[in-house]
């Protein structure tokens, strides 16, 4: 189904559009993105335009949650093709406000989720969560979604959103949902792009090390060290592959034990993260 | 005019309750106060009443706005009176959850308005606005008001709720009102019940501090030290108040030097604040 999706780049222009879809007792999903989407972003475009009876994805690069050393500025970007796979899924409005829309001079309101948002991601990228919470917030309330939709990729992200949803009592049903894969096992990410032939190869080693733990513990292996052991083994073999962490978390509080596998590597200069709920198939 | 006034505890009830509102396409008026109501209070919830088709009324005693060695526990409270006046005011909803209901374990999303909340009445109370700005949200969250009712008496946190508000992108008007005084001048506050005969004679000396300067500036005083000077030596001429600050600030930033006299001091054993929009009648 093709039909027109109406780009918005003010926020009270969403919040009015919104507002008007609350009052005519329709039911809204959002899909917050940084663009540069891929199948992984479209698989919950589709789950929100099935369960809801309007879809907002909103587009937006969000500078808050780069570190001043990261790829803000070498991000991905390519709004044309974005619109063009929202207009073919059947999106209502794609939201895409510019950077001082969202942050004008004197925006000095932060939240935070205290305590997980310092673990493991938050700990090797300071300062990335609070971005995350402070963006999330202003989208919920720009478009006033019943749903919202996530992908179990940004695992911490997810758990994170989670928590501030209801920490601060939004009216919002946070909806995850599985990672997508290419058919090498290799996890969607928009910064796949940045990858050389050798480095997508050697990136296959984080589903690796992933799929090692989830059969150990199919086989019943429970201790976390030992999981722990067998994926940094997996990632040692790779040369072009330097891990930043690599742990087995509870998926609600990151701290372990768990049964949430989670890792982050650099493949040569690029950054990548990845994770598996143990004991699922992968 | 007398009717009922409905009770609720439970946040989620709040939300059904207003999102019903917003579907019937009444605007919806919040009140937020931590009981113990007062004049100032009610000239809010009249307010609200007369601009709102549908109004609620917060109350509670948020335990994070308060420091350690603060009166959380001696704050007055008397829900049975605030029910009445609330009634008597033809108020629709009586929000009053339960301190477990607002912060549950492991409860740790925290919203700050970052410099805002470290000045003056920040740097005396640190916490103090973090706690306000999370409470805040939280009630807006729940009462999805269209405007929010708060007295020009709490300067700095009307200052920093507007600044949040157009920060998150709350679509919620902010309404501020006069203070209310008494007879003497002195500015309604909860607090005020703690006061011993002569240290309510004392507190005189704050709005008097407020009118010296305001009779100052009517006369073209503009010299912010100046100002500061005559309200500092009105109050050290009254041996039971020791302040904590006195100071003439910009109203949105809370940096010198501005047109709005603020101060806070002791008051025996009672800590009190007051200001005043230098040029209005007082």
């Amino acid at each position: 189904m093709e039909t027109g999706v109406q780009a918005v780049a003010n926020k009270a222009e969403m919040q009015g559009i919104a507002e008007g879809w609350r009052r005519a007792g329709h039911s809204v999903g959002l899909v917050p993105t940084m663009g540069s989407l891929h199948e992984g972003h479209l698989s919950l475009v589709r789950r929100a335009r099935a369960q809801c009876e309007r879809v907002a994805v909103s587009v937006f690069v969000n500078p808050l949650q780069f570190g001043p050393a990261e790829d803000f500025d070498a991000y991905p970007r390519d709004e044309e093709r974005d619109l063009m796979l929202l207009r073919k899924e059947g999106v209502d409005v794609a939201y895409l406000p510019a950077v001082g829309e969202m942050y004008p001079p004197g925006a000095t309101t932060r939240v935070r989720v205290h305590s997980l948002d310092e673990k493991l991601e938050g700990a090797h990228r300071p300062g990335h969560f609070e971005g995350v919470a402070t963006i999330v917030t202003k989208l919920f309330n720009a478009a006033r979604p019943n749903r919202a939709y996530f992908g179990q990729k940004d695992a911490q992200q997810v758990a994170l959103i989670a928590r501030m949803t209801r920490d601060l009592d939004m009216d919002v049903e946070v909806v995850v949902l599985p990672t997508v894969r290419d058919p090498d096992g290799v996890a969607l990410s928009s910064r796949n792009a940045y990858l050389t032939e050798d480095e997508r190869r050697a990136a296959r080693s984080l589903v690796g090390a992933l799929r090692v733990a989830n059969e150990a513990f199919g086989e019943g292996e429970r201790d976390a060290t030992r999981l722990r052991r067998r994926m940094v083994d997996v990632l040692a073999a790779e040369p072009l592959v330097r891990p930043d962490y690599v742990e087995v978390v509870d998926p609600a509080t990151f701290d372990s034990p768990g049964t949430l596998a989670v890792l982050a590597a650099r493949v040569g200069r690029t950054r990548l993260i990845d994770n598996h709920p143990l004991g699922q198939p992968l």
